[in-house]
C-alpha cells in the first residue's frame, strides 16, 4: 500500500502507536499542538537539530528504511554526546513524497523507535508532510545537563592535546565501497565492517558524558565532516591553532587492509587518512586536554570499551600535520561542502564557519 | 551569487550573524554541537515542530522568500498559542538546492529573524543541508508554560460551547486567488487583503495565552488544515461529537464580498463556507468553553483586538452542521489531505487521525 492511499492521518496514526512511552516528565506527549515535558531542576536543557536529505545523505540503494531510522537518531544523539549531555526527547519530523509505500515508513519508524529506546529517548511529537520528489528526516534531540560539565567547542588553549575516540575514516570508505559494488555483492567480512560503521554509527554518549563529568575535556566536538573540518572549528571558536601528527590518526585495521581508492573530490594521495581526514560521518569525539589531565585520563579510561588516540596539540595558529620524520606542513584542505561536492575544496586560508 | 559558491559553511556563518540573541537564559547559543538555555523555575518545556515543504506547502511564485521565512515562524508559533503557551526559542532547519541565490536565502532569514523577533523569540541553532531539488523548512518551536495553565485538545466536554477567533477561510481563498491569477496582475484591496492572510497568519498568542490564564478555554487547537478537520480533532481526542452552527461561522467581508469560486478538491457548494470549512492555514484558534463560564469570556474579552464568534457546541457523538432553518446533516467531508490532493476525500465514518 502506498502513502497516498494509507494517508497523512493514517501515517500519523502509525507513528503515534509506534511512539507510546512511559516517561513520567513526560505531561503531554503526541497527539497535541506541542509535546509538554517538566524539565529536570539544576539542569540546563539542551538542543540540537539535523536533516537527513536523500539523495544528499543518504541513497536508498544503499540504506535500508530501518537502518536510515536508527541513524537519523544516532547522528543527533552525536550532537548530544558532544557537550556530554543525556539524551531525553525527540521531535521527528518526516517530508515524503506519497508514492513510498507503507511499509518503507513502518520500517522506517521502527528503526526511528529502537534507536531512540537504545539511549533512552522518547519520541514526544512530529510531524508527516508530503513531498513532490525527495524523502527528508528532520530530527530535533533534546536533553539535559547540569551546567558545571557542560564542554563547549570554545575550551582548547595552547598545550592542551589533541585526543579522539574510536577510528577515523571507516564510515566514508564504508560509504565508497557501498557506492562502487552492486547491493546482492558478496562481501568481505573486512567490507562488511566498514559499511556498517557508515550506515550504523554509534553515538559515543558514553564516552562525551564520562568526559564531562570527569571534567577532563577541555573542548569537544563529533566528528561529522572529517577530521580537517572539526578540528577547524575547534581551533576557530577556541581562537587558537593545532597540529596533528598524522601518523597517530587512528585507522581500523579494516580500512588500513582493504585500503580502498578514495573518490575523487577526497583524493589527497595519503590513502585511508584521506577518509578521516576529509570523509566525515566518523560520530567520534573529538576533544582536548589540558596537559595535567592526560595522566588521569589515562587511568580513568582503562574501563571504556572505545579506545581513544592522542593524535596532535593546540598551537598558537595555523592547522599544520606532522609526520613522523617530524616535516611539519600546512593542512591543505577541509571536509565535504555538500553544497557544492565537484568544485575544490577551499584552499586552507579562506574563511569558512561553524555549524548554525 | 549562488550558494553553490557561498558554500555551507558561509551560509551558516550568515545565519549565525543574523540570529545573535541577547536572551539572559540561553547559556550556549548558535555555533556549538548544541544550544543550552535554562528553564524557568515552575514552568513545563512545550516543544513543537512542522515543516513547509516547496511545491506541498508553498510555491515560490507566490511567496517571498521574506514573507516565506516570517510564516514559518508563524505556523509554529500558533501551535504554542493553541496550548497557552510563551514562546521562547527556535530551531532552523533549512533544506535547500545550491542553486538557489545569496539573496533568496538572505532575505528568507531576515523574515525568520523579524518573525521571530515580533514574537520575542531567539533562534538558538539549526541546520543547512543542500539537496537536489527542493527547498524544505523545518523549525522546532520550544516554549513555555505553567502546568495550571495548560489547554489540551482532550478538554471538551457535552454542552461545552465551541469559538473561533477571527474569521475563516481567508487563507485558502486567498491562495486561490494567488494560483488563478498573475503575479503582475493589479489586485482590488480586498483580494490582497486575502492574499495578506495567507501569506502572514498572525499567530494568536495573547489570545491563546488569555484563554489559558483565565482559564476559560476548556479545550483548543489551532486551524491549521481547515475548521472540519480540526474540530473533528478535538471530538476525537475529547470523545464527544461537535454540532456547528454553519451560519454562524465568521466569514471576513472581502471573503463574503469577493465569494471566489472554491477549487475542485474544496468544492462543496457552500461559497466561503467551503474555504472556512476545507482549506486550512488560517491559523485561528478553535477552543471550547463550559457553559458557565461564556459569561466570564464576553466580559474579559472586550479588551481584545480579534473578535471571537460562537459557532456551536460539542454533542455526545458524531459532526453535525445544522443551519438557520435548523436543518441539521452530518459534516461530509474533512480538510485538505497532502498525500492524496486528487482523490476525493474521505466520507466521515472512515478513520483519519490527529497530527502526531
Amino acid at each position: 500500500m502506498k502513502l497516498s492511499r494509507l494517508g497523512e492521518f493514517g501515517l500519523i496514526e502509525n507513528a503515534k502507536d509506534t511512539f507510546k512511552s512511559l516517561n513520567k516528565n513526560i505531561v503531554v506527549g503526541i497527539g497535541d499542538d506541542c509535546a509538554a515535558i517538566k524539565p529536570r531542576k539544576g539542569f540546563l536543557l539542551i538542543a540540537t537539530t539535523d536533516a537527513l536529505v536523500e539523495g544528499i545523505h543518504f541513497n536508498l540503494d544503499y540504506i535500508e528504511p530501518y537502518q536510515l531510522g536508527v541513524k537519523s537518531v544516532y547522528i543527533n544523539l552525536s550532537d548530544i554526546a558532544a557537550m556530554g549531555g543525556i539524551p531525553l526527547y525527540a521531535l521527528l519530523s518526516i517530508v515524503v513524497p506519497p508514492s513510498f509505500s507503507v511499509k518503507f515508513m513502518d520500517d522506517f519508524l521502527k528503526g526511528v523507535k529502537e534507536g531512540a529506546q537504545k539511549y533512552k529517548v522518547s519520541v514526544i511529537g512530529g510531524n508527516v508532510s508530503s513531498s513532490k520528489n525527495e524523502f527528508s528526516i528532520n530530527i530535533t534531540l533534546l536533553g539535559e545537563i547540569e551546567k558545571k560539565y557542560i564542554v563547549l567547542r570554545k575550551g582548547a588553549k595552547i598545550g592542551d592535546k589533541i585526543f579522539v575516540t574510536g577510528w577515523l575514516g571507516d564510515s566514508a570508505a564504508g560509504m565508497e565501497i557501498l557506492k562502487r559494488s552492486q547491493k546482492s555483492e558478496v562481501r568481505s567480512q573486512k567490507e562488511r565492517k566498514l559499511i556498517e560503521r557508515h550506515l550504523m554509527p554509534y553515538p559515543r554518549l558514553k564516552e562525551g558524558r564520562f568526559l564531562a563529568v570527569k571534567k577532563i575535556a577541555a573542548s569537544m566536538i563529533d566528528i561529522s565532516d572529517g577530521l580537517a573540518s572539526d578540528i577547524r572549528r575547534i581551533c576557530e571558536e577556541s581562537k587558537v591553532g593545532a597540529n596533528l601528527f598524522i601518523d597517530n590518526i587512528p585507522l581500523s585495521k579494516e580500512l588500513k587492509s582493504l585500503n580502498p581508492p578514495s573518490p575523487p573530490f577526497l583524493k589527497g594521495g595519503m590513502g585511508g587518512l584521506d577518509f578521516a581526514l576529509y570523509g566525515g560521518e566518523d560520530y567520534e569525539l573529538l576533544f582536548t586536554v589540558r596537559p595535567d589531565k592526560i595522566a588521569k585520563l589515562m587511568i580513568l579510561w582503562k574501563g571504556m570499551k572505545i579506545p581513544i588516540t592522542m593524535i596532535g596539540e593546540i598551537t598558537k595558529g595555523g592547522i599544520n600535520i606532522t609526520n613522523k620524520k617530524g616535516e611539519t606542513t600546512p593542512l591543505q584542505r577541509e571536509g565535504y561542502n555538500h553544497f557544492s561536492p565537484l568544485t575544490p575544496p577551499l584552499p586552507f586560508g579562506e574563511r569558512r564557519k561553524d555549524i548554525m
